[in-house]
């Protein structure tokens, strides 16, 4: 199968984007990195995310040199050349892995550097104006969106034009899974420890104010933005868009026929080559969107820095609308008829995908927001205690389930009726295709959150504070947007990895029939997985968290300086603690992201597993958001009551929504996200450990043995 | 079909039950109601009691009449007799659905009466001695226990004995479990309306101690305990038990071969005779059972209550799988040899769903109890304020979900193995075979609890309260253990109700193929409506609470003298509010649970109802689990610390794990066991409204338009 020239396209578009990257962060480190004390500080967090990521990467390495011995030595080569021992030795994969976690971790680097490094110089630039901090925290933001998309397309066209099978992409999008889940996992973990512990001895027994710098855990709260919410959700978004174009590029590939509602396609072999790349190709585009909408927020940003960033994901969303369908045009060249409506419905399905996404991004803001009914009534909630403001954000939580499952029903349905599965994969590309835009708009977050802590610290004065409040606050809308949007688009991709573990598998004649026991099952513990592994990191960040309370007790206690602020806290002890823990912590969680399904596979069979990955996927979307939009709307109700409401800071009632907000940090940084991840990898593991689970056995090993 | 004589054995144990009922009635009727303080409050709480039921009771009356011209006009009939016109007019249906309502009504009215006499009676005995307060209390839960288990086998025996079908039992089990959800929901939603309005304004603000007679809703806080405690789990249970039952009749009815990995069998009309009546004919063995146990547990009674009541459970097993095999032997007496096989297989399932749904019951006990590690971390959590106790107890709820689906799926996959579907629904009917013994357990609880109070506002010394405690200590236990089972039990019904369901729609070849999307869609919003419907049962209860926090507040504040106690607070109000509130609150969750499956069968065809019930099922029982173990975990930690360990009533600690515990109240006795019922209530619908939904295209209307 000849590779369409076309696909340059996407080489194109990621080499560009890489360029970008590193002009930007040329860019942002010209700018003036502002005051003594300001360097200072901006030094301790660029040291502590360092020394972070040194230790994690240090562990990451191991995993990836184990798991490139597994894949090659374990696992079937997915090629299957008759000329050497077909069944082992599978060099095309474990290589794909390898670059696949390396590029996730130098994107997530580079992203981290530059963010840690926009930190003070937004700040700095907040002294001269609204526009100045804007334009360096957003070039700042920026670098990480651009990396992921740019390493991602590179990695994806180069294997898949070398090799030609997406089965060895497949690797590639492993790698970088496995590698999102330790950095989604890790990162929340160490965010929430330094958050928590900052917030239940600083603030509740001793009364600082936020960032304050006299807290011990200040710096490593501020580590925490960079770690767990710049490179975390830039990972997040990595898997995901990798694993969306791997799950349609299996689909084409496999498919004989598209089975769609609508009219079903027989699939020539120049229909299919053209079906393989369109997802790239189609990524490639969006990525050419993503960097027209970043020019063009940059434009808008100076007037109103939410609105410019909101605009910008439209503005992006219609040039895609525009350019995919030029794109479109191109893939239909040299078609008959019957595919070149096949590629329109897809163009559609496309379409389709990115707009319920954004629908979705935004329903999750309306549950969070502070000017909304929902939030408000949580905030009124804090006046009747503490309880009573759990249970309205809890049930809120609940009931934000609801909009975005339909809005994935019925992108799901409508997809499907356009163009089968391949459908339903291509909106999940199609909702990740800007995924460019998102990510700038959400990495912007952390850092002008940090230029805030900054420019308190630097002691800038109050008009800069206010200044950066207010870029603050539009980054923390688009954060709420980028969450819902992740969750969404992580569903739908795991949906088409599904299918496509499925078809990979065999099974798609005979079905994943939950009548019989053995699926049943499968489906059970799929459905109970998600709850444990919530836990799991609730419990992390609980028992970390703890650590970090006795340590900052321990320093105001040993040395009553610290709170006259004569002298400086011991920040790398609780930096110690926070990265020690995290890292510790995400060990068990992780083993269960890649053994159970394992273990499901292995012993109940394929159709198990993938009633298990269903099962997971489903009960994931609801913790997913429940947990993501409870956390959101109880911050946000907190901030909304210090803003001067319902008698502001100091009252019961804000020590009540301050217990909302506490019990929302892990759900909404740690675990609630880290399910995405959760979904992909396991997806993955499934796919790729197919080889081994057929060799096993299709229907397990314990069918084998009750035989 | 001729029906066995056999069937009578469950005839007659159901008229015994009832007789000793009445008998057990009589006996604490004439038990000493205690002092004139004694006999005025508990003539409050049964008046206020009863206007409860009567109120619920006249709602339920139109409700039931509604859905009788429903089945009798809408829906076919089952039986398809050729004289007459075979769609419509399915009065055998509609009468047996009337029937099951009016059954489900008079067990819990006689039951609740019976309790409301207990109480102070029972205050009463404890003056005399342990071992009298225990007989008293115990006599009045074995009524309900009693009652809902003769109620139902009665039932179901002259039904199937008049209709010779299944699907006419059918009917009657949908009345029973429609009336259940109404007294679930309704009774959790008043009890904690109740409780949470009680603590939040007079333990909170007042520092009144529990039970304080001028605490104006302590009134409704007790109403409260017997309309959800008694009433509420009786029901939930007898919906479950009658739903088993019918669950596997069907199966035994439709089921021409018995597909097991050990070996297939396939089913002659005298096996099938006899396979259609076991699950009545066991029931009828296992009440006999249950008799026997309860009177073990009398004579028991003396020294330790809680043993006791652990004890009969245990001797309720084994004299059930002793009897139940004598009944086997029975059974195969005329059958060949594979026949007979098949018999013995069944009694091994049925005796596996016995044994694991004890050990489930024991897993939820472990995680509840106050001497076990759960529940001491989190009142130690607690130290560190509300949040950090919130969270603990919601990770501990999320972990406690595995042991139980590790149950569920061992239960599930040997009953399987030994006898295919029917099987696993006769693994169920175990689970309830001494359901007779649960029940009288269950049902002691909210009667010591009521006790305790009692004798607290009659002034009987602290002698007495310190027996009344021990009584009620016993009797948490016990409603620990209950809430496990039961939770156990239905969701094992509800997967015979699943595999019933599937063979009356005629899918049991083509299967629920979750790879069709329109399968994977029901499974979607199956998964999605149990959050939905907990997000609105604890908004209710949050409503509701608010407003009997205003009517506290505002009697406290207009009349200073209830408060110093020289002048009665106006329970009549706050009971108003409870009632009102709760069956106001109801109304919508109802409907869901009704509504919801109705559309997922028209719209999208039967596959996807199945797929539907499937999520609902696994994502229930996460919910059910993790709610009703968080709340029970913080309940016991707060009392742990009540006791005066951690420093005690009145500390910070305390004033946190109150707040855990006001979290937990709805989530463990209002969203939680509702769960329960809303799933069999859901796996009924559907099967009831089969004939509509193949009338309609069993692949539904969106199908018929997509063409």
């Amino acid at each position: 199968m000849a590779v369409p020239i076309i696909l340059i396209v996407a080489l194109i578009a990621g080499i560009i984007s890489i360029v970008l990257a590193l002009y930007f962060r040329t860019l942002v480190m010209k700018e003036d990195p502002g005051n003594e004390r300001m360097v200072e500080v901006a030094g301790y967090i660029e040291k502590g995310a360092k020394k972070y990521i040194k230790v994690q990467y240090k562990i990451l390495g191991i995993f990836v040199g184990a798991f490139f011995f597994v894949i090659f030595f374990l696992l079937p080569s997915p090629l299957e050349t008759s000329e050497r021992l077909a069944v082992f030795f599978n060099w095309e994969q474990a290589l794909a892995y390898v670059i696949g976690s390396v590029g996730s971790m130098l994107a997530g680097y580079l992203g981290l550097y530059v963010g840690v490094k926009a930190n003070s110089r937004a700040a700095q630039g907040c002294t001269i104006g609204t526009k100045e901090g804007f334009d360096i925290a957003f070039f700042g933001g920026s670098v990480m969106g651009l990396a992921v998309v740019g390493v991602a397309l590179i990695g994806v066209s180069i294997i898949y034009w070398i090799f030609g099978s997406p089965l060895v992409v497949l690797g590639f999008s492993f790698g970088a899974s496995s590698i999102a889940l330790f950095m989604k996992c890790g990162g929340g973990i160490y965010t929430k420890t330094a958050d928590v512990g900052a917030d239940l001895v600083g603030k509740a027994e001793y009364d600082l104010p936020e960032d304050d710098p006299r807290n011990p855990a200040t710096i490593a709260d501020n580590v925490g933005d960079n770690v767990g919410d710049i490179a975390g959700m830039g990972s997040d978004l990595f898997d995901s868009y990798v694993a969306s174009i791997v799950a349609s590029m299996i689909l084409a590939a496999a498919l004989s026929l598209i089975e769609a509602p609508l009219g079903n396609v027989a699939i020539s072999e120049n229909l299919r080559a053209t079906l393989v790349i369109a997802p790239v190709v189609l990524c490639g585009v969006g990525l050419i969107a993503s960097l027209i909408g970043i020019f063009y927020i940059k434009l808008k940003g100076s007037s109103d820095p939410g609105k410019a960033l909101n605009s910008g994901t439209y503005f992006s969303t219609i040039i895609f609308a525009g350019l995919s369908a030029l794109f479109t045009l191109f893939l239909t060249i040299g078609q008959d008829a019957a595919g070149t409506v096949l590629l329109w419905r897809v163009w559609l399905a496309l379409i389709l995908g990115l707009f319920s996404g954004i629908i979705i991004g935004f329903t999750s803001d309306y549950y969070t927001r502070d000017d909304r009914k929902p939030t408000r009534n949580i905030a009124h909630a804090a006046k009747e205690g503490h309880a009573v403001v759990i249970l309205s954000g809890f049930s809120y939580g609940l009931l934000s389930v609801v909009p975005p499952a339909i809005g994935i029903i019925v992108a799901m349905a409508v997809s499907y009726l356009l163009g089968g599965v391949f459908g339903v994969s291509m909106a999940a590309v199609g909702m990740l295709a800007i995924v460019g835009t998102i990510v700038s708009n959400d990495a912007y977050g952390p850092i002008v959150d940090n230029s805030r802590a900054i420019a308190e610290q630097g002691e800038l004065g109050e008009d800069v504070i206010r200044t950066a409040d207010l870029l603050d606050s539009a980054g923390n809308t688009a954060k709420a947007i980028t969450k819902g949007f992740a969750i969404g688009a992580a569903n739908l991709t795991v949906l088409a990895l599904l299918f496509s573990y499925t078809e990979e598998a065999g099974i798609t004649a005979t079905g994943i029939d939950l009548l019989n026991v053995n699926v049943l099952i499968g489906a059970f513990i799929g459905v109970v997985v998600p709850a444990l592994f919530s836990a799991l990191l609730i419990r992390s960040v609980q028992r970390n968290a703890a650590k970090m309370v006795d340590e900052i007790r321990r320093q105001f206690e040993e040395n009553p300086k610290i709170l006259t602020g004569e002298e400086a806290a011991d920040f790398g002890k609780t930096i110690d603690i926070a990265t020690k823990g995290s890292l510790r912590e995400l060990v068990v969680p992780s083993l269960i992201s890649i053994l159970i399904p394992l273990a499901v596979g292995i012993f109940f069979g394929v159709a198990a597993l993938g009633a298990f990955l269903a099962g997971a996927i489903l009960s994931g979307f609801v913790f997913a958001v429940m947990m993501s939009n409870a956390g959101g709307a109880w911050d946000n109700a907190k901030k909304w009551i210090e803003d001067g409401n319902l008698g502001g800071k100091g009252t019961e009632v804000h020590k009540a929504s301050i217990t909302g907000d506490t019990v929302g940090d892990p759900f909404k940084d740690t675990a609630g996200p880290s399910i995405n991840t959760l979904l992909v990898v396991m997806s993955l593991t499934a796919s790729i450990f197919m080889g081994l689970f057929l060799l096993l056995g299709a229907d397990g090993l314990l069918a084998a043995l009750a035989i």
